[in-house]
């Protein structure tokens, strides 16, 4: 495997962003190639055999572009459709619930863990059973709030509405002794604030993009994959590495605009290299 | 053309179910056949490409199942799409911004006509030009209003939530005089109460579903298409046609549980007939 190469990254849309620069922050000697597939953004309302189709596309599409490593950053796809990805490709695959998983029993000390997410996270019961995998009968109590991801998109996270709404989410949380409460969606990241005064008790917040960059970090070292500053071999490096700079090439299947826009919010920078894509149903790729 | 034949509806996804309701309402004699596109919702935040694409797909699907009419319930669908749908099928087409435009002129004797909808359908200004080709010179205020479809289908719409998100999304339209509201995306009608409390006058609110349902009955009759009970030829007819009986059949494409749920919260019944199917790049249909 050519260390060269970039990191994949795919989300149903544009809340892997946050993922994305959790990578950023922790290897900034990597290049990351991103797709969010906006034609069909929400995974989260959808059933297992659709997330699983859109999801074995994405990777199959990041595949043929050349990475050395795939990061699932969709909460929703890491949790119904890793088996499928994996048989689909040949890098190794990270998804981004057993890394917030373990993050969350380290954090909440055998105590209850909290976690958000969408109504398919949720259905799928995947955090509980990675936590359970690693903690065996760590009590987990789940919660759907599919409002947080419009309000996220809407940048709507600092408002009134965004407090009542949370209110209205996290008050079972709220009365309950937990130890840690895991972000088990890509967009609450942005909603971190509101979450965190609505909670109104010092319990860690587990970002899982957080808690994957780290063990993508590990996973890059260990399989000496790393791309370090004396290791690089193009001379296109930058020595500060801006986000969304030329080096990182974003593709999404839809609505290029409104990504950049929604991008721009999530990150403050919008990308540089940003192209519309098709991922379904055939060999080749039509840009349009 | 076969009176007897179905009528079809299609939207993006759950939302069209208010149109359903108009329709069955005013014309208790005629089938339905509805598909909602669950799989690829919603198309709001979409572009245009696409949601060609997704509407001439659906409008295929329901042609070849057999219909004599085809509604277009979706009004982003409506707003971008309906002259490649009615390529694509040979059945008269009708979409649900033409009705609620003429509905809105009517009400609003030359005031100013607000509008609210989808991020698509305000960015195609569709309900603009539709008014504008009535009455030349009116002026049309619109806004999009994301949240409201988060807020209909979580069941929160007589919450303090949906009262404050409807503050800040209708303040604009608070303080002009306009003289019709129309309610540009078929979630909306779900909120009518807290949107009508918000607006606080009595203005109007056009629901487009329910124009678009008066012009379907005009129609039918005019071309000698309506299903009236003389006219019945089998034998399933029920005297009381109930919402969502066994002779109306829906489709989805994705996550059919999930519709039924949200069904019930719109109509106050659920589906006797609900089917998931495939829509997409093939001729034949692959159930599943």
């Amino acid at each position: 495997m050519d260390r060269n190469l970039p990191i994949g990254i795919f989300d149903s849309g544009v809340g892997g962003l946050t993922v994305y620069r959790a990578l950023h922050d922790r290897l900034p000697d990597e290049h990351f190639v991103y797709l969010g597939d906006t034609a069909r953004v929400p995974y989260g309302t959808k059933s297992l055999a659709t997330v699983e189709r859109y999801a074995v596309e994405n990777a199959k599409f990041l595949a043929a572009h050349g990475i050395k490593l795939l990061v699932v950053a969709c909460n929703t796809a890491s949790a119904l459709a890793l088996p499928s990805i994996r048989k689909a490709v040949d890098v190794d695959v990270i998804g981004v619930i057993e890394p917030g998983a373990r993050a969350a029993v380290a954090a909440a000390q055998g105590k209850p863990i909290g976690v958000i997410a969408t109504e398919a996270t949720v259905q799928s019961r995947a955090y509980a059973r990675a936590i359970d995998n690693i903690q065996a009968g760590t009590e987990v109590i789940e919660r759907a709030c599919p409002l947080f991801v419009s309000l996220a998109e809407e940048g709507w996270a600092e408002t009134e509405v965004a407090r009542s709404v949370a209110d209205q989410y996290l008050s079972d949380f709220a009365k309950r002794d937990i130890g840690a409460l895991v972000l088990g969606c890509t967009h609450y990241p942005i909603l971190r604030r509101v979450i965190s005064e609505t909670i109104n008790a010092p319990i860690p917040l587990i970002d899982s993009g957080e808690a994957t960059a780290t063990e993508v970090k590990s996973l890059l070292a260990s399989h000496a994959l790393a791309l370090t500053h004396d290791s690089q071999t193009t001379t296109t490096r930058k020595d500060d590495r801006q986000l969304c700079d030329d080096l990182d090439h974003f593709y999404v299947t839809d609505a290029a605009h409104r990504f950049a826009r929604v991008a721009e919010r999530f990150l403050g920078a919008v990308p540089s290299v940003l192209e519309a894509v098709e991922v379904w149903g055939q060999d080749e790729l039509r840009t349009y």
